[in-house]
């Protein structure tokens, strides 16, 4: 598959459909900056109407062409693309990027015109990227189809759903730092070519050493996770969402016709494969340079130089929000800057330098040097006027402010601990400041924005100390199931029922370890005494039917039922009741099952997702459950990592330590529990819809799973 | 008071003590920045060892000065200022500034030294500026005494506890925007003139029309709310708050020696006053700019307009971030919208204007016409590509971006609605962007920032709307003691107790109509039974005394009991543990109350905060407080719009709709507690230290104080 997007981004050859001569026209810019950059491949400009486009013979149809074409470059409306791509087809043309608007975000008229264009495709094996795409560009291929100018050559792919973030993301690019892209596609409507096989490309390619995405919605969140997750292995990815209100997931609608936009289960998903999430625009640039060109930060703890109290402060308020530890320094440490600095001089973290730095900004150097070779400091922040005191103070200070850019440098390249810079002055691009550039060294105005850049780097470390213990997303299913389940399923199915009896989830998940409370069903109130005795006293009964989903509302469940007596008035009271509700109710009888003491109710579920399917949920029970969704979510499969990380992920989380006296709650079974549930969605994944584990009480040892409905597909 | 405060921003003479001829001295800064700023007043540098400075002639000492001295700058060192201030004092000086560092900041010899230095101030009647700040300026009267070169004159006053962080919004200022300034004060260690006593200069002074504030720390944070109250009715404030973290408040502390940072309490304390408080540096610029010009927004719709549905729904997301509604728009503006751009066009908000703005950046003034005269739009945000059209596609397309400038311009002024626009452009500078600048329009590169430049108009737009009805801070308690009362507190002190008796606490209470259960106190067990049988069964038993602080520590309360006997039993009971606990301890003898019925348990308290004082507290009771700290708070005095306030911002307080098929709580019930709570606490604002209300149950009608704590000052 990679070997066809291979003739999209390196094409020996490129027809522009709808070239032109008018300068405004894609159709004319393509030529053009193919011929500026000096593309090296042979161009075939195609206009039925012209001779020539900028000196090339244009040919009046591609099939007019002899040479074999790779790529097409589609500018002609929407409503002539499916006779173009017909004619691309008899020509044996390897890939197509269609620009029009007018497709699958345009409506149902659209919707048709793109399956059509899809489908007239996959007849002639032709990938497609769009359509309502901006385009794509390889700088090392020397081909441009962006209409974007100034793009500098580098190892920065962009996978971006939309043209203008591009132009955003080179745009500030150029203004602010020396950082080049390696390739660009604007994935448009993702009508053909998804996210997760651009992002294949892109993982193999060496020229690409970091990857931007812009995403609003995708097709197929699943193959994407997996793809993810063996790419950021190679380089890291970071993805700017957008669509996490509901505004914002109408405009992506209207914008790419994204179905649904991201859903709120991304975010976690994205982050169990290692991919960086930014919900800012403005920090997307700062992040992905950072990325590109330090150090993942393997551990959390970081210093800081500053020249003043009132921005180390703010700065150790920005680090802290994304929990990097700004430690104490060693004894030793302490005891090298006081020589550095002077015996009166304060010692801390962060080190305000504030008087030794005035006269000398070399003190930064000195004491990073200092800082940065103590082993239990991972990182510097440098916070202030540093790049500045020329202009600040003196302008005799320049000299020594590169000679000390250079000192942080070389420091940076020699310790390889990230150093991060926050200027005052950035703006200005003053020489000094261009220098710590030169050597890779981050430097923002903002100084949130520059404690992000370490941010992200501890992220990405964190993600690489871990990622091999977590899922690769792939669902398994092979020999896991039992005959005796699919023989449920196929029951419910052959009655054409799309949920189980409670009776039959119970037994479906017993049979797979799963411990739901002992259950007996009876079908007369003797079966359920002599079921009752077995099982002991007090005993809870509810009425099965296929005809009665929610039991409480019909009063069919009754609880804390004592003795013989009370269990024959209640079979009769829930038989009388099932009635009164439904007369064509079909009864199978009456569950019995053991009352169980109190513990923490929690609920677990699995409901599915449009992009990523099957997500588990675990939360808090009980009353607090409706108030505060304290939930968290997991796309399906766990592994024990992530099970122990959701567990951890619920806010009220505490209340599993035992509070007031109470004991503590066994965590490990519930760790127990969502793996079990994880494996046993896996192995019917063609069948559960959904499923929803209700109370679940969870005690000091163990757990009992007191009620469980499940869905069928 | 603000009188000797003009001496100091309008002084008619300066003497520059430790005036100096060393370019590098603050010193020789001072006197050749006033020359070099044409000073008006007359300039006395002091030296003993120099002849003149910059061509002055410089005098010995301040007393040599022949001439009238309103303000002196302190340029010496810290150990010389108690010697430098009485000299001052013999001349009568008004004001002085003292720059030195050493003194709060620094360890018990600096705060010793601090101490020394006010006390000399006090005596001769000079107020003092800092020490260990960075000086001040006032652009309208000259003066700059801060080093700082470049200072635009205008009308946005800076009150900084940091002189860098003055100097970082000056710098990028001058780099970005044409705003300028008209004072600065940097208030070091507010030893003698404090935060709240310049924000009343500020809040007269006519020449600043927007005060910008840095804060890591304030001594007296009632003073102070109470002054911005008054000062936001007339100009707004915007507040930089560090200190947020553990690390950030301990930087802070070693910065200005400001005791506890800013306690939790400040934000919704600033925001009662109106004050807009900002925790991202790189905000504080784009927020003070949007409402130094531009109007606050008294409702929260607005409309986006861009040219790309990638920043479309960028653009919402960060608007509903910041709960502004990016509303529907009228009927009749859709149909207008249509003229303007064509049938086909989908018109929706954020209104995408790709496709039509390409070849006519027109569309974007012709569009917000349309947009901004429907009533029902409040403000305008525009993002993308505007400004740099003719960057990107055609230089020709350079006059109408300026011509759609100065259109957009005209509209905010002639319609009085905000209008923000986000530029990927704007770090470019290009002249389009540079008009709409000239028209107070902010001009943004980060889409978030844009967003909040609308977010901060609409809070101090909330805050106008909502001004009177809230809190000026100002504590009443003239006429609002009960003798009764005052009596319970002396027995209290007479006996050295710093906490009453449950059964004075509750007295207390009762007398002051707050709903404590009905109660009695018992000496023996058949007073207990006569109390039970009168309160009615089933009741509560709880030992009473003045050594049995934590009762239920001790088995001290006895619940659910219910009948004579058991009355008798639990008396002996309690009075038998209370001995085994502490045979010494004096008991008062045992508290007989009913036994409530179920209902949401929550709890109110009080505490003080070393800032500002009383701060009262509610949020749930039960086992989630332990585990969710799900509390609100407000400093003392409540009126009836926090109160509701309050309750609204419980996590949680959905709980109170009635879940489950429970009765809703009587939320008013909540609202009037809490007033009097707070009423009772102003009454006694010198006596009581800290009160504690738990558990109170809430009914659907009314609620009952089950459990009272209070502690003495």
């Amino acid at each position: 598959m990679n070997d066809r997007l291979t003739y999209l981004f390196r094409p020996r050859s490129i027809a522009i459909i709808g070239a032109s001569n008018d300068q405004r026209k894609r159709g004319y810019q393509a030529v053009q900056s193919l011929l500026h950059d000096r593309y090296e491949g042979k161009i075939y400009p195609i206009n039925p109407k012209e001779q020539s486009i900028l000196g090339i013979t244009a040919a009046g149809n591609i099939q007019d062409v002899e040479d074999q074409i790779d790529l097409a470059l589609i500018a002609t409306p929407a409503k002539s693309v499916p006779a173009v791509l017909r004619d691309c087809g008899k020509k044996d043309v390897k890939g197509a990027i269609i620009l029009a608007v007018g497709f699958g975000e345009a409506g149902t008229h659209g919707k048709k015109l793109e399956e059509e264009v899809v489908s007239i495709a996959r007849e002639n094996h032709i990938r497609i990227v769009g359509p309502n795409t901006s385009g794509m560009f390889n700088t090392h291929h020397k081909m441009n189809l962006t209409g974007i100018r100034d793009i500098r050559t580098g190892s920065m792919a962009i996978l971006s759903q939309s043209g203008n973030m591009a132009l955003s993301l080179i745009t500030e690019i150029n203004a602010k730092s020396n950082v080049g892209f390696s390739a660009y596609v604007g994935v448009g409507n993702e009508a053909d070519i998804q996210f997760h096989e651009y992002l294949s490309y892109f993982k193999d390619d060496p020229t690409t050493n970091i990857i931007v995405m812009f995403v609003d919605g995708m097709k197929d969140g699943r193959k994407f996770l997996q793809i993810a997750k063996e790419t950021v292995e190679k380089k890291p990815i970071v993805l700017l969402r957008s669509g996490r209100s509901e505004k914002g997931r109408q405009a992506a609608r209207s914008h790419t016709g994204a179905l649904a936009g991201l859903s709120a289960v991304s975010r976690t998903a994205f982050k169990r494969v290692g991919i960086i999430t930014i919900d800012r625009s403005d920090e997307l640039f700062p992040a992905a340079e950072a990325l590109a060109h330090l150090p993942p930060l393997r551990r959390n703890r970081v210093a800081v130089l500053s020249d003043g109290g009132g921005h180390s402060a703010l700065a150790a308020d920005a680090l802290s929000d994304y929990r990097l530890s700004i430690s104490d320094l060693s004894e030793q440490t302490r005891a090298k800057l006081k020589q550095v600095l002077s015996d009166s001089h304060t010692i801390e973290n962060p080190l305000d330098l504030a008087g030794a730095s005035d006269s000398n900004p070399a003190v930064f150097a000195d004491c990073a040097e200092v800082i940065l070779s103590d082993p239990e400091i991972h990182a510097l922040m440098i916070v202030g006027l540093f790049g500045g005191y020329h202009i600040r103070f003196s302008e005799s200070l320049k000299a020594i402010e590169e000679e000390t850019a250079h000192r942080l440098g070389k420091l940076m390249k020699e310790l390889k601990k990230p150093v991060v810079v926050h200027s005052l002055y950035a703006s200005y691009r003053p020489p000094p400041l261009e220098i710590l550039k030169e050597y890779s060294i981050p430097v923002h105005e903002s100084i949130d924005i520059t404690a992000k850049c370490l941010s992200v780097l501890e992220e990405y470390g964190d993600h690489l100390n871990y990622s091999h213990m977590k899922t690769d997303f792939v669902i398994r299913s092979e020999g896991k199931t039992l005959s005796a389940v699919r023989e449920i399923f196929q029951r419910a199915a052959t009655e054409k029922r799309k949920s189980l009896l409670e009776t039959e989830a119970r037994e479906a998940l017993r049979l797979h370890g799963i411990p739901v409370t002992e259950f007996e069903l009876a079908a007369t109130g003797e079966d359920a005494v002599a079921a009752a005795r077995k099982i002991g006293y007090p005993v809870v009964l509810k009425i099965v039917s296929p005809d009665i989903v929610h039991k409480t509302d019909v009063g069919g469940v009754l609880l804390n039922i004592k003795n013989d007596d009370a269990v024959r008035d209640g079979f009769d009271l829930l038989i009388g009741r099932a009635r009164r509700h439904n007369q064509r109710a079909k009864i199978k009888g009456v569950l019995v099952t053991p009352m169980m003491p109190e513990g923490v109710d929690i609920v677990v579920g699995v409901v599915r997702d449009p992009q990523f399917g099957p997500v588990i949920m675990v939360g808090l029970g009980g009353i607090m459950v409706e108030v505060v969704r304290d939930v968290s979510f997991r796309v399906i499969p766990l592994v024990q990592f992530s099970a122990e990380q959701m567990v951890e992920d619920i806010h009220s989380k505490a209340i599993f330590d035992g509070v007031r006296g109470r004991p503590p709650s066994d965590k490990k079974a519930i760790h127990d529990l969502l793996m079990q549930v994880s494996k046993f969605v896996e192995a019917y994944i063609d069948t559960i819809a959904e499923l929803d584990l209700n109370p679940v009480v969870v005690y000091e040892k163990g757990l009992s799973v007191i009620d469980a409905r499940m869905f069928l597909k």
